[in-house]
């Protein structure tokens, strides 16, 4: 087919080196051997191997997330495409921007149902990305995917998917290609300077105003920004709902940290304006019981999409932009408009004395695990995705930057496994760990393949209750049969050593089961030029930490 | 939610007891707490657990196959419903009567879009099943559910989805719920008496005709009657084209057989009739650069799906209705109305000399392995996912009955390690082997768990040549840098010890790389009462068998 010319898969991957792209994330077949090919001579691009395209999408999703920067997925075919969706959902709700190229089979078959062929690709991933078109010629190719660098990296971010049909790809260049420049651009925007003076009469009028930090603060970089706000005006912030959250947007060693959002929280039933920047309300793991905001409360939301502001629950003021330049804005509007009552930065309760962290023999708790963890890996970035150990987590990793602590509110198992290894690459300074419920374990395996490969040298901490204790736990809530017997079935998922898997993908994996040595474990790790995984063995009867 | 009282989920359990089933497979979340509760006190049903949701679906597609029974997955939210997609477009190749059943958060959460929703789960689905359906009261739920298995059950058979809320499965139960009782019914056809005659005239007039049996001749029952056939009026007969092929339609060791059909055959370029029944014209892996059949060939189609018939190339008669009821159709018309000429059975070339499987030093040839297994496992069902191995393993494996060799269509990786596990479910009394290529066996980790657990003594064979082969011989044929250096890249995944994998699992794993180690773990494993897992190390340059 191809003698050496040129190709459109050659024009393409100038498009992607324009975009600074510097590996592609791929579980490859036939339909990709033209990129394949066409990656061969590239000294500024390079096939990243996975061996399944869940991994490839995590990765992909990882490195986005910790970079900001565009990520590239080619993913094969059909098969490649629906094994990829999950973390697409995760990716897509991270407003990540992954780019995801699908190899799909030359067009005559394709209208013929042929092998590996679904005829309606875009119904499958039309409502994780932000854009999806299947190019019609090959000379469209690199103006298409230009243009879903562009899509993808326009305010608000996310992913974007690109259908390249075999023939397209295979046939001869038509260059030239167009390229980022002239299509990347400040897309960043800020509300009317008439919202901008409402929210701030709003704030001017209220006594007992609460910032609320969303993961948008962390992503478009606004921290110092939202610091500066609480810190003028003297206004607690807490991070937003933890269901929601996919980083911190505030860091939790500063003064005006209070915590994370709750209905419940003192300060949220005390407060009479809620500031919701960056946040979203709310991300409803089940039809709420009891109101998510107190009666009567003042609301003003912030975010970059205008979809998540008065989805559920009105609002006084709604702010659609950048939340760093809207922080900004406010910061200038109540210089001119001072707040009528001066706000009392409420106490911050003492921190809780630090916990006795050794084991007493018994079964260990997953509360003591994380305790342990995250105190051992303060300092480093940590990927949660450990289901129900996941709430104590979050409250007990210490974030500093919005870089310190990666979940993924998707609910989809095994995300974190992939995750991690793209924010290693994305933050190659930092030490990455990875904490993981043995569950979640089961659906990143392959992830495994491709950081020993890589040699990624991330600590994935497997938290081994030999349970869905999740599951367990919806169970009790249930109330009935289960829950009076207190035999929950559909969550033993003993039997698997992880140590031992992990060690046969040649990422070295030790088992412990004392609190000592999870803490020896996690140091012996820091600094080792290779993943790890220690798998941590707990109480099988707990179902919440 | 539910103090012991009956609820809609119980309903439901009724109507799946209606229709036989035994087994639920499932990875289930919290949305399913109430069906996991139901399920509790039932003696004549119970939770299959799987941990991941592509084992789920392949091994309820495999138990389906090989029992031409309806069989039921329960899948979790968004997630666990794209996490199953691939295999479910296995499935739905093989017209394998597979009814997903997939639990939703509470309906107010979905108009939200909260936790683990897509607003659009239809759209997800709808390309790989006969029906979807979202129920809309809990009063519907039996009703629909019963509905579903009547749909999926209907010939042609297939996958059907019914998306269940959360909140509705927990209402209380509106029984008296309908069952199968009613709503099964023979729903085999016959085509036209003219259609029929018309046939009967095409074949009467030919001198060389040939049938090439196809998938659904096995999956209908029909091979007895295909015998018939093709005895009585002295037909050969051929298997469909290897990449359309699901089982075999006629068996290897009769008289009458004489291979696959493949353009090039002597007889196919000899005939001037072509039965197909059953088959697909065809799966096409790409464009095809010579004519699939011979130039002026006649041509008889039939299926029981008629959306295969006439799909790409025309015919002279299509007949839509069941194989084995066309077979006596034409049978009977043929008797009326016999053949002008008489048909000649062209003689049958000797088989091959058994070739001398012995190592000789250097590294296996998947050749020979495949013909070492295939000799190991006479009489064994063989599940076949062997990727460049397959084709070898197509023709070398005896396949007696419609039962004895199974394999996707669906080219996506990882079906045979879940299938498997129901084929042998389904037929119990049989040995079943999985043959597995190393790629493969990454995409379908998750099973040994449930093959493990659930203690089902299957023997899997893992053909470890350390590549993605089949993604080298790509390269090859579309001859660019990769095909003149021979250097292919994305293809090394070695770094993996397959057997300690599995042996982690709880299935023990034996890593051999000689024939005759491979010979005696093979009949060692013959009889055991649990799963095992044979990696055998082949060829690492090896692009084809
Ligand atoms: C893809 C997918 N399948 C199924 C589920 C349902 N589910 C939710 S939590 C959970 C258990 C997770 O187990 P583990 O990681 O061990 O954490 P634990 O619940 O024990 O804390 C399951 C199966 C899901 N969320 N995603
Ligand atoms: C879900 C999915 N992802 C990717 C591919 C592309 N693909 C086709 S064949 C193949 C290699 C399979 O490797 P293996 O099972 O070891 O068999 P071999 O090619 O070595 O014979 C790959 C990755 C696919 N078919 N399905």
């Amino acid at each position: 087919m191809n003698d050496m010319k040129r190709t459109a898969a050659d024009d393409l991957l100038d498009v992607l080196a324009s975009w600074g792209v510097s590996k592609v994330f791929s579980c490859p077949g036939s339909t990709e051997a033209a990129i394949l090919d066409a990656l061969m001579d590239r000294d500024d691009m390079e096939l990243f191997l996975t061996t399944h395209e869940s991994a490839a999408v995590s990765i992909a999703d990882g490195y986005s997330r910790a970079t900001g920067a565009p990520s590239v997925v080619y993913l094969h075919a059909n098969g490649g495409l629906t094994n990829g969706l999950a973390n697409l959902a995760a990716a897509q709700l991270a407003y990540s921007p992954v780019v995801v190229l699908n190899g799909l089979k030359p067009r005559s078959i394709q209208s013929r149902a042929g092998f590996t062929t679904a005829r309606r690709m875009r119904d499958f991933v039309h409502q994780y990305v932000k854009d999806d078109w299947q190019c019609l010629s090959s000379e469209a190719i690199a103006e298409d995917v230009n243009r879903a660098f562009r899509t993808a990296m326009i305010e608000p971010t996310g992913p974007v998917w690109v259908g390249l049909s075999q023939d397209l790809l295979e046939s001869p260049s038509s260059a030239p290609a167009p390229g980022a420049d002239g299509f990347t651009f400040d897309s960043r925007t800020v509300p009317s300077a008439s919202a901008i003076r409402a929210a701030a009469d709003v704030i001017a009028q209220s006594r007992h105003p609460v910032i609320v930090a969303g993961s948008e603060v962390a992503r478009s970089g606004a921290i110092d920004d939202v610091i500066r706000l609480s810190e003028t005006l003297r206004v607690p912030v807490l991070h937003e709902d933890r269901r929601a959250l996919e980083r911190p947007g505030f860091p939790t060693d500063h003064p005006n940290f209070r915590g994370q959002y709750e209905p419940a929280h003192p300060l949220v039933q005390g407060a009479d304006l809620l500031v919701f920047l960056g946040a979203r309300l709310f991300n409803e793991f089940e039809p709420p019981t009891s109101p998510q905001l107190p009666a009567g409360v003042k609301i003003i939301h912030s975010h970059t999409d205008a979809r998540q502001i008065a989805l559920i629950h009105g609002v006084d003021v709604g702010l659609v932009g950048d939340q760093g330049l809207i922080a900004q804005e406010l910061l200038a509007a109540l210089s001119e408009r001072p707040p009528q009552h001066e706000f009392v930065l409420p106490e911050r309760e003492a921190d809780p004395a630090p916990r006795a962290s050794t084991t007493d023999g018994g079964a260990l708790k997953a509360l003591d695990v994380v305790d342990t963890i995250t105190d051992a890996l303060r300092g480093a970035v940590i990927v949660g995705d450990a289901t129900t150990a996941g709430g104590v987590l979050q409250t007990r990793a210490h974030q500093h930057s919005g870089n310190d602590y990666f979940v993924s509110s998707s609910g989809s198992l095994g995300w974190g496994m992939g995750a991690a290894l793209g924010i290693k690459m994305g933050l190659p300074q930092r030490r990455v760990a990875a904490i993981l419920g043995d569950g979640v374990f089961q659906f990143g395996i392959p992830a495994l393949w491709s950081a020993a490969r890589q040699n990624i040298p991330v600590t994935y901490v497997v938290i081994n209750n030999q349970r869905y204790a999740a599951v367990g736990a919806a169970l009790q809530r249930y109330h009935g049969k289960a829950a009076e017997r207190q035999v929950y079935p559909g969550t033993d998922i003993a039997g698997v050593n992880i140590a031992e898997v992990s060690s046969a993908f040649g990422v070295p994996g030790q088992r412990v089961d004392t609190l000592e040595d999870l803490r020896s474990a996690i140091d012996a790790a820091d600094g080792v030029e290779h993943p790890v995984l220690i798998e941590v063995m707990t109480d099988t009867e707990q179902l919440r930490p």
